[in-house]
């Protein structure tokens, strides 16, 4: 079995112990955060902590009503200039914690006086040390090339920093995100046996809106690395302002449907879609009853997720079991990406 | 001839009348401004405008330091939630200004008392009237589906933002941008020629960095518009961060490889992706005496740029027409790309 497989199963604990080992440190900057409201979020992260990044990038602005900004790191070590980012809470996310970019812009704004937090999978790591504010991710050594449990891992940490900032989120809902995805992992045959259909795909579309956008981009980024696959990604609003134009019937079309505020947005796209393409794999959950209707196959989360705030999370894992097995199908070793190594430094 | 070439080539003249037409509005917005400035700036956008936007992201935080945002219409239009936009400027830009979902998000930041200003080709259009300052594109009608003149024609007014906000920009480089982009005009039978050696491709990956990264996701939209290619894109530190695995020797590279800040970071690049391709082709121009050696072609725009910051332009128009020349020798007709229609709306 691939490291890859190993690790996307140790999931639902990874969740669970980030969630109980955290929660003290995310109470420490809700009282901080109390006194003093940043006038922007800004997010700085690269790769699949850059994915975690745009689930973040959703889900605090949703929660907080505070504007957040994808940071462009190449503006501090490229140009050299700087950003105002006084009065600013600016966020680092990197596995190991040692992305000398991401570094970099984090150090900048705490010099600058900026409120900093760092989620890293690394206790001991450089981002650890710079930053004001830790959220640990407690996924153990991440082997795999592919990173899959960091993700969901610093999803987890992101919800707790939006609970920091007085989210309208349940606490108890988010101790029940691990049982969720403990139930999607079992969709690991069906979805083996519905990867063998993919052997032959060349190049393919994902699709996500809202709190799912950053899965479409992790969806894709996964088959990307590990399938050698082109994987294009776009909302399903800025799909229709151009990209659609590419998609043939031999092209498939992956989606995330969660029920809830997008879909009405994502049932007008695949309407439109079904005109050009044979192939649509919608990935959605028992609560959404409309989803079956509008695609060839649904890989449907056994479980009923009301609140699409929650869906992110349970909805990652059946992608990533995807793009392992299909990875499998094409005889390529997930844990061994072309060109790839584990921490990645770039200019 | 197609429509979009035609539009093409109406460029230059598009690009000097929204300079001299709007020196006067912009003006009017640098005195208000001076007593007001704004803790961020929102960009808000979707498609070719959306990297219009992108391009607006880096120059105008390159050039303010203030911190930028592409704005997220779905929490507005899909959530139906509110984001705090008071004291920030939120800029929308749409060529025709009827892009409902845009123009409800600067509605409603205009109600909250944001500074508002609108980007649009349409001086009667709704965006016009929502928006409390106007920044006008000259581009004429614009009859293709696929946008050309309008991209380089709101990068040009956001030359202009930038210098109302006190950026470092010289009215007079400004000015030498329309006889730039006659002189990138000029390689149209180099490009063409080109061209036909890409017939057979199905999919690419185009890579930018800083101010040039908007035109990968342009060079991009327009093969994915225009030649039905499947095109990735992505700046140069990402394409490491994985999705370098997917190039095979049948893979085409296009990189946009200006001189100055962001070279030291695409070399790095370039040297990394020779092992994986056999197939790079850089747009460059004559002050970047080593990019020769990084591709087996180059499109070069034959001018010495020796100010990155005013590259943009000149390179987009290269990739334009390479876009158009390709559709052409795959048979497609650029101006009725499949699915498409000049409007979009969007939920």
């Amino acid at each position: 079995m691939s490291l890859m497989l190993e690790e996307i199963r140790q999931q639902p604990a990874v969740l669970d112990r980030t969630l109980r080992e955290e929660l003290a440190a995310a109470g420490r900057i809700r009282e901080l955060l109390r006194k003093r409201r940043p006038r922007a979020i800004v997010l700085v992260a690269r790769g699949t902590s850059d994915n975690a990044a745009l689930f973040g990038r959703y889900l605090l602005e949703l929660e907080t009503g505070i504007p957040v900004s994808l940071a462009a790191p190449s503006i501090f070590t490229l140009y050299g200039k700087q950003v105002d980012y006084r009065d600013c809470l600016v966020v680092a996310i990197s596995q190991s914690g040692e992305s000398t970019d991401t570094n970099l812009v984090l150090e900048r704004a705490r010099d600058q006086g900026a409120m900093t937090a760092g989620i890293t999978n690394e206790a001991e790591s450089s981002l650890a040390r710079i930053a004001e504010h830790r959220l640990l991710v407690h996924a153990g050594r991440e082997k795999s090339v592919a990173a899959t449990k960091t993700y969901t891992g610093q999803m987890m940490t992101l919800y707790l920093l939006a609970w920091a900032m007085d989210a309208a989120l349940d606490l108890d809902d988010l101790r029940r995100i691990p049982a969720v995805a403990e139930q999607a992992l079992r969709l690991e045959e069906e979805i083996a046996e519905a990867a063998g259909r993919f052997r032959f795909m060349e190049s393919t579309v994902v699709l996500g809106r809202g709190l799912n956008y950053s899965n479409a981009f992790e969806f894709a980024l996964k088959m990307m690395e590990t399938c050698a696959v082109v994987a294009e990604r776009f909302s399903s609003a800025d799909f229709l302002h151009g990209p659609i134009a590419m998609v043939e019937p031999q092209f498939p079309v992956f989606a995330f449907a969660p029920g809830g505020a997008t879909w009405p947005a994502m049932r007008q796209m695949l309407d439109k879609v079904r005109d050009t393409t044979s192939e649509v794999l919608l990935i959605t959950d028992e609560s959404n009853s409309e989803a079956a209707r509008f695609a060839r196959r649904t890989i449907t989360v056994p479980s009923r997720i009301e609140d699409e705030t929650l869906s992110p999370i349970p909805y990652i894992i059946p992608a990533q079991l995807f793009a392992a097995r299909l990875a499998a199908e094409k005889g390529l070793d997930p844990d061994r990406p072309r060109g790839l190594t584990k921490v990645t430094r770039t200019l």
